[in-house]
């Protein structure tokens, strides 16, 4: 038995998101910053790993700013691939810069191995959509474009590429969000993600209502933790992503964990609130490396 | 109010070992994986950073077996180094492989400012101590030589290098342990960490008892959590490495919101259990960057 | 007209090593450290490229003696493969460790795209051939597990192993080159390399008429460069390696054109000896991904 | 006897740029992309290593575009500084984005130890300055503000920032050229490179005629070759970057040496036109890694 729906001897090449929206399910994806908690997303049922750029800058303590390079978010995101099964899928946040930049990036993220990536209308340096502070988009045409490269140069079939807006983020209208959603999917967006920090998922309902479904629709229900899954599938959601409730758990526990081994002078108090030694040696597949050196 | 010793524009020397150790106090160490982690460990108020090879394998869903490689370890050690001020302990197994390899490690380590590495006397590849698997030792005269030209090589005095001894693990007596440590500090180890499986601190109580003291002893008490921080101090230990409790509480608690939030079909019942956005930024140093900006 | 096989646009698959042998011409591969270099092996009209770690090393200033590490010769490799439409073989030294790390190799290697490797019978840490120092081989059982290991790992149907025999490089006969490249060809070995430092090619020629022809015979005359290549082929080579001339002419070049530049006290002298602004233009395809940019 | 200023077992702290510059005699650089380029530059009697971005990138066979990333370029800077005992300058193009990202570059290179970089006034994503297209510049008021912020994030005396103006190369008068560098030399800019793709040199001497002389006058000459560099330095030229002839040097050298193998069937003809194995190990410093072996 492993926890592992592959073998280190079988090929891993995880369905392509396009198979999975092809289905007609409710697509769920939450975020993860490394190849363990890649694997653990896999383990929990999960459909699709998100390569979170918050959760990534985060784990090296850097703002989500664009501080970080494509070069740390694509290593990031080939290492959790490695580990799992299912599509990951790599928040590649404004995609680097200009359209060779997205031309560039694609390239690199399809060779190793990523096929879905989402890239958003802001403006190179980004700054994480929960900060207050500005968040200018692009103008339509210019994101039009790079969507346009990053499809021309992708060369295998299995490569999706999701076009986020920021519409709401930066304060304009629903209307702008689709507007923009719309001109997105004609340049050929495989997807569309609808990104907001209302506290309610209305803007989202009310971008629903309008939308034509003509490619699916992502949300990130960060703010508006309540909604049910099922109702949001049935209003028109094709995937829902949990971005970042693995690190925002992680944070905590380790915190708590650390703050009573040197408060208590030891660690028996946390020992049997924390995972075994051989719950690690599961998750990194020892038995089966054991074998290979047999 | 920050959570960091140090700010974006002041110089974050941490201090090295050496002075840690001459305070003749208690150096109490946590593990971590990441620069997130070495924040956590940090915060908690530990005196060091144990940049485990466990803990980094793991998250990389690879056995802790000389499968990463210098490169992999540095990378996660250097992150962690630059992320607190406090200082890394770098888990460096063999060193890598042979004489020269150690060489051009400590080069490495230390140009990139990590000044405290810990070796231990196994052949490369090794296995991780806790695996019921051979954990052959190489013999004495090769070991330190490793050890002398560790030494040799180190530009500064603050770089600082543990021997760890793996006589216990491989089932050899505390006389061979003792014996191995007489010669590793003779060869030039600024300190000595004797590790053990052992369910009972009792190994590591002889050991202590037969031990000159002329340098300091490090243990890293996983099975044997009970034993107090105090009381070990009292019985010689100078430094105590929780070395993976970190990790574990991680996949814990990783796995219990994801399970959650993938049955539950929403995120609203694990919100008020884990860290929120804003401490996360905290985390990022968030307002010191964006003054930054301004 | 382009200087390259492929475009920006175009899926580039190069051949595997298997075809190439199969269509049973000499193959003519020649060493490179960087992208660059890959392009001008290709460019020159050679079949393959060797990502020599001979070339590798220097170009970091360091022997070729297992410092650099497979993080390190994997990222050479794949920025070799890359850059051009010919397979790159990489030269694994090794395989960098025992049996596992070989295991960890393959697929990393193969993952990344890089099909085609060179393992040679050396113990690790190992030291190029041409220094004057030991070259002890593993046992033969030991590598032929290595090999073995290395063939049941690789997912696809292209990877292909050479298995690298430094028998007379650490002066034993040729009777035992012979009887280790037949027990590496039955443990799965795709072709042998049979490695030599004679000032002649008559070891060469002693080991190919012992040979029996099961698999290809791959040689690397760095030391008898004067044999001709079709005369090697009618001979029973299958393939040439010309490992490291490339790292040797670049040493050369730069250094006059320096030193003459120092001297001189301005490039006028060296402009016209010296590669053009826009043949590096053509190199970079700079005219392709300005048409992306557009 | 070694070719290195340095040895493996000294500390090799590189002296900084202020130092070069006090000193009052010309400073020389040349260009390089690797460890090896950097020690041959050392080697040949110049004064620093320009680590080219154009050199960089074409070793990758990319364009100078912005799609390598800081992460690419630091490393190759890196590898370059640990190779050599005289200072390398680290071409940083734009900073790699805005203001922020300034300030993350300066603390990555200044704790990696590379002292020097030079940043310049174009917008990100930049185009190579050769080639005939766009090459907008920032205001002045937001490059100032990357001055001002890196000159505030380093920690050391050490650091030194070139500011480059590309308004010569951007079709500006000498009159910007010179309002913009005194600006910069305002904001804090240790130097400044004023950068032109005339073929003379009358446009710098225009700029030298017009300079203050408050801080020193970097050139690249790359399309006025014939200026003889002391005839440069009395004009008032503080430093000159031979900035790609080693590069170019490297692609007609190795062109020809593969063509000639090519064709001729084997690597006699080139052997006594390229450096010998023995001069390839002594840049790798062979005989003093030996001894730490022994």
């Amino acid at each position: 038995m492993s926890l592992h729906t592959t073998s280190l001897t079988e090929a891993a090449s995880p369905r392509s998101l396009h198979a999975l929206f092809a289905e007609g399910g409710l697509v769920r994806a939450a975020g993860a910053h490394s190849a363990l908690g890649a694997s653990l997303v896999e383990n929990a049922g999960f459909d699709a790993v998100w390569a979170s750029s918050f959760e990534i800058s985060a784990a090296r303590c850097l703002p989500d700013a664009s501080l970080l390079t494509m070069t740390d978010y694509l290593q990031a995101a080939v290492q959790m691939q490695e580990a799992c099964g299912i599509p990951v899928v790599a928040d590649v946040d404004t995609g680097f810069g200009g359209t060779m930049n997205v031309a560039h990036m694609v390239r690199e993220y399809e060779r190793e191995g990523v096929t879905a990536v989402c890239i958003e209308d802001k403006v190179f340096p980004k700054m994480n959509s929960f900060v207050s502070t500005d968040h200018t988009l692009v103008d339509v045409e210019t994101f039009c474009r790079k969507i346009e490269v990053a499809k021309s140069v992708q060369q295998g079939a299995d490569f999706h590429v999701i076009a986020r807006t920021e519409a709401l983020i930066d304060g304009h209208s629903v209307d702008e969000a689709l507007h923009r959603c719309e001109r997105y999917a004609e340049a050929g967006a495989d997807s569309v993600l609808v990104h907001s920090k209302s506290k309610s998922n209305e803007p989202i309902l009310e971008f629903l209502a309008g939308w034509d479904r003509r490619v699916p629709v992502v949300i990130v229900p960060t703010t508006y933790p309540n909604w049910d899954a099922g109702d949001a599938h049935r209003a028109g959601v094709s995937m829902i992503i949990y971005a970042n409730q693995s690190l925002r758990a992680t944070v905590r526990s380790v915190r708590e964990v650390l703050e009573t081994i040197r408060r208590h002078g030891n660690s028996a108090p946390v020992e049997d609130k924390i995972a075994s030694v051989s719950e690690i040696f599961a998750l990194q597949r020892l038995d089966e490396w054991l074998e290979v050196e047999e």
